[in-house]
C-alpha cells in the first residue's frame, strides 16, 4: 500500500478531477465507486478495480480492511490518503472513506431488443434513475437503454441510489430510443397516466420492454405512438400519478409475479 | 391584493422564518406549499389556504392568475412580492413563484388501526417519504403513521415529492408504532428482505397495515417481532434489496390488484 500526502501529487490531482467532473470521468472511461457497499459489490460481481483508495483512518474499519485485503490478493494498487485529502475525492458525507476507481463498463449494444429491458426517456433525477436500476436488477431485468436527457448513470448519485445494481445490468447510454422501439422484437410498453390499457390486464409472462419518461412530462409523444402498448397503473384514490421510480417498481414486479406463475 | 416591498416588513420576516425553520413551522402549526401544483391541489382538496403568496413576475402566468382568482373568491389574502424578496420564502428553484401558507392538518389519531395504513419506522430520506405518501394516496390508502426518526412529512422536500398526496391522507407524526401494532385490528405486515413469507403468497384482499423501515437498517427488530407477518418482495436477480419507496409501491399496488379482483 502506498500513501499519498501531498495535494500536488499528480495522481491525487487526477482523482480530484474525476471526482468533480462527469466529463472527466466520461473521457477517462472510469467511474468512482464510493463507500463500502459499492466496493464490495464490484469485487463480488466484476472482480478487480483499477485502484483502491482509502483514507488512513478508514483502515481501522474491519470491512475496509477486508476490502483492501481482497484488492491486494487481486494485485490491485491500494493507496491511502490522510482524511483531509480523501474528502475531495469522495462525495459521501459521513461515510466510510473507501472508494474504487474502476473502468466504466461499455457493453456492446445489441442490434435489437430481444429480451426484457428498460428504456429511460429523459428521466432526470439521479435518485429516480438509481432506484429504477436497482428495481430492474432485483426483478431480473438485465438491459437498460438511456435516451438523451436521462441522468448519467455512472454519476456518484445514481451509483449510490442503485446500490450496486449497475454491476448486474448492461447499461447503454445515449441510445436512440425511437430506433430501438421500431426494431424491438419484444412488445414495448410505454407507461402513461393517461393510457386506457391497465397494467393488470396485460399478459406479462413473456419478455417486454418498458419505457419510462420524464418526471413532469412523461414519455414523449413519439415513443408513446411507436410503443406496442400504452399502459397505466390503475389508481384507487384522488392522487392521480406515481413517482416514476415507484411506477417502474410496480411494473417490473407485476412482470416478475406473472412470469413466476 | 397587497404588495410588500420591504425586507423589514413584519409579515415578510415571519414568512422567511417559516421558510427556513421546520421548528418555526411546527410551532406555528403552518406549512408552506410551494409551486403551482401543490397550491392547485390544496384548493381542490382542502379549500382556502391562510394566505396566498406570489412574486410580481409570476402574475403574468395564467395558472398563477387562476389560483389568485380562486383565492380571492375564497376571501383569502393574496400578497405580492418583488422577485428578490420572494426568493427567500420559496425553496423551489426555477419554479413558478407562488406559494400558500396553510394550516398543517392535525387529524385526531384513532385509538386503533382499523383500516389499511402505512407505518413509517425511521424512513429518513424526504424523497422516499414523499414517494411513499404519493404511492399510498394513489393506491387508496388513507392513513400514515410516522414513528420518531422518520422525516417530517410537512417539510418542503417531502411536500414536493408527494405532489399533493398529503391532502388526501391523514398523517400522524410522532406515533408510538409498537403500541399501534399491538392494538391493530387489521393484520400488520412488516417488510424485510430477510423474511420467509413472500408478498405474492399473501391474501391482501382485506385491509392491512404495512410497516416500512429505515433505508439501511430496515424495520426495527421490535416491530418485526410484533408484526403479524414479515414479508419479502421476491427477487429474480443478484440485486438483493429494493429502495424502500420502490418496495412500498410494489406492496401497495399488489394490495390494490388483489382487492380489485
Amino acid at each position: 500500500m502506498k500513501t499519498i500526502t501531498s495535494r500536488d501529487n499528480a495522481f491525487y490531482k487526477e482523482l480530484k478531477q474525476l471526482a468533480t467532473s462527469s466529463q472527466a470521468r466520461r473521457k477517462a472511461g472510469q467511474s468512482l465507486l464510493d463507500g463500502v457497499h459499492l466496493c464490495q459489490a464490484w469485487l463480488d460481481l466484476k472482480g478487480a478495480p483499477d485502484h483502491c483508495l482509502v483514507s488512513e483512518d478508514a483502515l481501522s474499519n474491519p470491512e475496509v480492511r477486508a476490502i483492501v485485503r481482497r484488492c491486494e490478493e487481486l494485485h490491485t494498487h491500494v493507496t491511502a490518503f490522510p482524511e483531509a485529502l480523501f474528502g475531495a475525492i469522495s462525495q459521501v458525507e459521513h461515510g466510510v472513506n473507501i472508494a474504487f476507481l474502476a473502468q466504466t463498463p461499455r457493453p456492446q449494444q445489441p442490434e435489437a431488443i430481444t429480451e426484457s429491458a428498460v428504456l429511460l426517456d429523459g428521466v432526470q433525477d439521479p435518485g429516480n434513475v438509481g432506484s429504477i436500476l436497482r428495481s430492474a436488477g432485483a426483478a431480473g431485468i438485465r438491459q437498460v437503454y438511456c435516451g438523451p436527457g436521462t441522468a448519467f448513470c455512472w454519476s456518484p448519485k445514481v451509483l449510490r441510489a442503485a446500490m450496486g445494481a449497475h454491476f448486474v445490468l448492461d447499461i447503454f447510454e445515449n441510445a436512440d430510443l425511437p430506433a430501438l422501439v421500431r426494431a424491438a422484437r419484444v412488445p414495448v410498453l410505454a407507461t402513461s397516466g393517461y393510457a386506457a390499457e391497465q397494467l393488470y390486464e396485460l399478459d406479462l409472462s413473456a419478455p417486454v420492454a418498458w419505457v419510462l419518461g420524464h418526471e413532469g412530462q412523461g414519455v414523449s409523444q413519439e415513443l408513446l405512438d411507436l410503443a406496442t402498448h400504452r399502459v397505466a397503473v390503475p389508481h384507487a384514490g384522488q392522487v392521480e400519478s406515481l413517482n416514476v421510480a415507484a411506477c417502474a417498481a410496480v411494473c417490473f414486479f407485476e412482470q416478475l409475479r406473472q412470469s413466476r406463475r
